[in-house]
């Protein structure tokens, strides 16, 4: 397909690599700013623009991979060249590009991209939605040429697609961040705890999370909670966070 | 080394069948429950005890793997034989072995061990502590021949490991839990989200987690984040979750 990509961040890059591999055709990227909509180009062969008056209208569809306040402005603009326009956002609705066009579909990765790292594009969950059948379809052949796994998946389910995302990706990051901080201040380093961090999500893998909960609140070890609470003090915040998801963990094993 | 395992729960099972893979003799394997006992001990060619009393003499070292209440007593009972004695604990001071005997360590490997799942034990910290400086080149090479990561750590950075620990494992895995739950409720499978965990895993293997952290906390995206609150109304225990996740995300990325 003749892909045109909207936007140069995260998403877009690896977006628009991973189309590149695939042998599509990559027209234009654009990005308000010239320098970042250039660099991605060069590295996709395609053309940059800074201004949405420069759409190439031999495309076949428009990728638009913007920060979610600026999805609608974008795809109005773009709906009157009459071409496939999708977004690539978690928390927005298809209705964003209906608004303006029933030419739209929704093609959002459920991953954590980073410029400065390669990840395998064939394992990045593809969740799609469009306006009609043919629509989804056409999403659908596009995306199973960059990935081998593709789901459809409406607006409201990746909302909570997207919340979820957040509990399983955001907030570990964090933790990591506070358990880099911890040894920190100890002089210790944060390559001792790296293995923990990567065994801890290898296991969810195959296993059930609940099923391989260890550590003290899933024994509800009281001694050592409170000595961890200890070592907290004077650190508020942390002890907040530690006392609320032990509670979680608590609370959780007596469910399952 | 001739070496006796006291205990048979998760990290008593991989470090002696990793003492056992490396060459090791595995004297004896002591559980309270015979029945856990022998099970063990048939993997790792040993005799199985379910009495303290029933102690073969001729051994180099007693590995105390059991709960972090039980190790001073097993200690105080070990300690008459004159061999030397570790535990295994992120939690407990090498005082716990040394109030009974000077012969007395700590052979802390930091993971998280479940008993379903192998794991290369090459990979794995472990974090060591010795009442002298005879005692700590015996566990050092004892270490070395099952482990590529050798740390000495004394008592308090122990206790601080172990805190890190909680924050880079036992939490993020609760989280893991929250988020395929909320897929449950909505009919969504926790396959979809595994690909993102394994990544953000991986992603802080290099760099550190302040640098690739990702999600509406770190843009400080309040439309976004109000809109995830109101997805979990009637959650309150998830909701102040997020809440209190969120705000230390949104305080750490202004002090990076």
């Amino acid at each position: 397909m003749r892909i045109t990509i909207i936007g140069s961040g995260n998403v877009a890059t690896h977006l628009a690599a991973a189309f590149k591999n695939a042998g599509h055709r990559i027209v234009q990227v654009y990005s308000r700013t010239m320098q970042n909509a250039a660099l991605l180009a060069y590295h996709v062969g395609a053309e940059a623009i800074d201004e949405l008056t420069h759409i190439n209208t031999e495309t076949d569809i428009f990728v638009i991979s913007v920060k979610d306040d600026a999805i609608g402005g974008i795809a109005e603009v773009l709906a009157g060249y009459n071409k496939l326009i999708v977004h690539t956002s978690g928390a927005s609705s298809l209705a964003f590009i209906k608004a303006f066009t029933d030419n739209a579909g929704v093609f959002y990765p459920l991953q954590t991209f980073s410029k400065t790292r390669e990840l395998d594009f064939r394992n990045v969950p593809l969740c799609l939605e469009g306006a009609d059948d043919e629509i989804v379809n056409t999403l659908q052949e596009l995306a199973r040429t960059v990935s081998n796994k593709v789901y459809l998946v409406n607006s409201d389910q990746r909302k909570i697609l997207h919340l979820a995302a957040v509990f399983a990706c955001n907030f570990p990051n964090y933790l990591y961040h506070v358990s880099q901080q911890l040894l920190a201040q100890h002089d210790l380093a944060f390559d001792l705890i790296r293995p923990l961090i990567d065994e801890t999500a290898q296991k969810v893998q195959q296993h059930n999370p609940a099923d391989v909960q260890t550590g003290p609140a899933v024994r509800n070890d009281e001694i050592t909670m409170n000595a961890h609470l200890q070592l907290l003090d004077g650190q508020t915040d942390l002890q907040l966070i530690y006392e609320v998801l032990s509670q979680g963990i608590i609370k959780m094993d007596k469910s399952t």
